[in-house]
């Protein structure tokens, strides 16, 4: 990698997507530390240099293990920031990095561990849209039971104008997609590979479709590859940019719990989705139904406790930015909605002379702000409260 | 009815459980504050005469309704608790009144609405019995999967040595007496009716095996019909005489519930199992699972919980009482169970020249009394435990 003097952020922060595994807690205390610059600078001359402000021979990650230190400079050595950032734009996505207004800032909950960047693909805004969202996850091999069920939440979730996030893999992750895309709703799927290079390969329309319709996100940069731990490490993210995420078919000790909970640990709400007991793909949700996990079976219920929060009242009515502040592609299609009764995206796209795809992801975008409420298939305008005109005070 | 000059308690109480309704509590405070054999004789002396102890023409039941008084009157006056007391001896069985050592005393929890007495048909101790007893109810026109779950969780508390008591109803009722029954276990019908006139009909031959192998129990004198309200109080004579009532499939709404919430009231365990979402039939259970009732998925997950009471530890081991204080007739078994091994009901009944279903009875009370263990489908004497040879103080 050739850097020049002065390495910019964003640059560094690529670069080290590409250098560090996710979820990686010792290179997240140094670029803590350092800041993404100066640890990509301390990976990058120590190879026999001596970086700036040390001595020649000073172990510049004192207490990290030589390998995991070696293992990160082989691969900054190797990473081309560049034409990563290039090949992303290409894509129509961008690569997020902390302090970006479309952060989700909900994030930094994960500390050293926090992604260092987030690769990202579709039209709208993912910090908007993870305020009001839901991680529903489950079994790959889940029954026609889970699967029904993950489909039938997402579409009530997307009716009432929640975000589905999920991991898009095959079973309870696809049926939960595929549910709040049928009913026109927004879903996110969070990849443990590059977002260029979806995984599962039979998932390949489905992903496109999000790409279109919602956002596909991802903490590897282009072209990486799924592997066990990636996955893992995966639900950490699922987990943190959600309001709560409810787990609908898991056997015992399965990932799926592994994501509840993280959830937990971040002190998000953590649902399971009870089943027969003679189903062994309902044991590892009614284990976590016998400890903190709330009970859940329909999508009002979800919307109940994760809505329950101090900073998101669910009596909210009203709009909590001045119209004036908002983004000119939001403000467009906020005024494409008519003054009377709820009408459908399509309409609302006709009028705005966008995209349905364009419109409904800055109608949720919207929907998050106040500005507008979904009612069944349609949008309309919120009317202000004169009690609560101002309930809400910031993201979660 | 006749009277002679000094009313016997029993009797008293026969004539009562045949004037009153169970459940009533204007009766049972009149119960408390007379005696039954007060109570009955102010029932009796007031029409037009006189009672002891007070001047004509004083109500003898202030703050009761006149029609009330009115209804326990004429039905008292037609009460003929002679034979009763004979019709329910000739058929083997007894009338239970507070008091005796077979008289449930966790039954006083319910204060005023305490049974006025019981009518019981079985070989088995009430009292004893109940101590290490559960309720499994649910739905009359329960799903498949209701019913296999049910049969399921008796065969598994009756296989541990735990009592299963329900109300001997087409459905979940049925099908927990049968799954008991089927592992050679102890369970107890608790009707809604006279114990000589079984309801409903299509449950004649499981009522007759349950008076065989188990006990039935109820607090309406012999041919007294069900009605919907006599349904409903059934339930928390269930609720009061078990250590927690489990609750398989139910509506929104259901008589199910109402033993649930019985039972919470009284202070005992409630449990809930899952089912589909989707199903109607569980959406009750669903319901009290996300209130205070703990989910439960098979017979230990019960045990763990109804077995975690300060009175009943555990981890108890060995008697509670010397053998030399045993009734004859279990002391008489307790002596055919062999030093060594599990043995089969059937064997141990041989040895003791005695008939299984006798056999099977004293060997769940000597189970109450830490004397024996089941295990599988044997029984074995108690190992005594050197740290708590006498842990356990008293009743529930």
């Amino acid at each position: 990698m050739n850097l020049p003097a002065l390495l910019d952020e964003r640059r560094a922060r690529a670069a080290l997507s590409r250098a560090v595994e996710p979820g990686d807690e010792h290179a997240g205390r140094w670029l803590h530390r350092y800041g993404a610059t100066g640890f990509l600078d301390r990976l990058l001359h120590t190879d026999g240099t001596s970086p700036p402000g040390t001595s020649a021979g000073d172990d510049p990650f004192p207490g990290t293990g030589h390998k995991r230190v070696a293992s990160w400079r082989l691969r900054a050595t190797a990473a081309d920031p560049d034409r990563d950032l290039a090949t992303i734009q290409d894509l129509g996505g961008r690569f997020l990095i902390p302090g970006d207004t479309e952060w989700p800032r909900q994030l930094d909950d994960l500390e050293d561990a926090r992604p260092i960047g987030l690769w990202v693909r579709g039209p709208a805004d993912l910090r908007t849209w993870a305020l009001r969202s839901v991680a529903l996850v489950g079994a790959r091999a889940c029954t026609p039971y889970g699967a029904h069920t993950a489909g039938d939440l997402a579409t009530g979730l997307a009716r009432k104008g929640w975000v589905v996030v999920s991991g898009a893999a095959y079973g309870i992750d696809g049926a939960a997609h595929r549910g709040a895309l049928a009913a026109d709703g927004a879903t996110v799927a969070v990849l443990a590979c590059g977002v260029d290079s979806p995984y599962p390969r039979g998932h390949d329309q489905l992903i496109r479709r999000i790409t279109e319709q919602g956002l596909v996100v991802g903490e590897l940069p282009p072209d990486s590859h799924p592997t066990p731990s990636r996955f893992i490490l995966r639900n950490r993210v699922i987990a943190a940019l959600t309001r709560g995420t409810v787990v609908i078919e898991a056997q015992h000790r399965s990932g799926s719990l592994v994501t509840v909970r993280a959830a937990a640990r971040l002190g998000r709400h953590t649902m399971g989705v009870p089943g027969p007991v003679t189903s062994a793909l309902s044991a590892g949700v009614h284990e976590l139904l016998r400890g903190e996990a709330a009970l859940v079976t329909d999508a009002d219920e979800i919307v109940e406790l994760v809505g329950d929060m101090g900073q998101l009242a669910p009596t909210r009515r009203g709009p909590v930015l001045p119209r004036d502040l908002l983004a000119p592609a939001a403000a467009h299609i906020l005024e494409a909605v008519p003054a009377r009764g709820p009408t459908p995206t399509t309409v609302i796209a006709r009028r705005a002379g966008t995209t349905p795809d364009e419109t409904l992801a800055k109608l949720y975008e919207l929907h998050s702000l106040g500005f507008v409420e979904r009612r069944g298939e349609g949008w309309e305008l919120t009317r202000p409260s004169a009690s609560t005109p101002n309930a809400r005070r910031g993201g979660p």
